[in-house]
């Protein structure tokens, strides 16, 4: 059996996001991803196909919505977010560990 | 947007289990697991369909396979269980906190 650890091997580059696929097939792909102060594009929104479920794992995040809302993220919180609910990450901080679960 | 905190809400009751589920759908669970110093039952082995990827959040463990192995666990390591591998936890800590991604 292979484990790995999720705070292992963290890329250090500021303002990068680094994605880390841990489990996937035709149904579910699990992911963790990395941000280094590193927000969506100015104007990007995410706009997905699947649902996708995140945990912020490390560090905290502030995730905007299309509607206005925004959500602070610290460690331990998670957030289902429906598919095509437009949505970009405003904010992160210095080293922001994400698991995100996409489900089709 | 509704937010929950995997650390908040814990169950106290030394030798328990407890389940909640975070996303559920036709094809994927997520569920946070907690275990208080509570192993398998003796001689109880999980003989599953679907996969798991699991996870320890926060304590340790050990998971034990049929065929022998034993996999240590700890804070941030995580696993991919195939579907009927049997297995069981051998061991947890007094505060042991799972996620587990149970996919169809």
């Amino acid at each position: 059996m292979e484990v790995k650890n999720l705070f292992a091997n963290l890329s250090q580059v500021k303002g990068s996001e680094e994605f880390l696929t841990l489990f996937e097939n035709a149904n579910v792909k699990i992911e963790r991803i990395v941000s280094h102060s590193s927000p969506s594009p100015a104007g990007f929104w995410y706009d997905q196909d699947d649902d996708e479920w995140v945990m912020v794992l490390r560090g905290t995040a502030t995730t905007e919505f299309a509607d206005g809302e925004k959500v602070e993220l610290h460690e331990g919180d998670c957030l289902t977010i429906p598919h095509h609910v437009k949505h970009r990450v405003a904010r992160t901080s210095e080293e922001t560990i994400w698991l995100a679960v996409h489900v089709k």
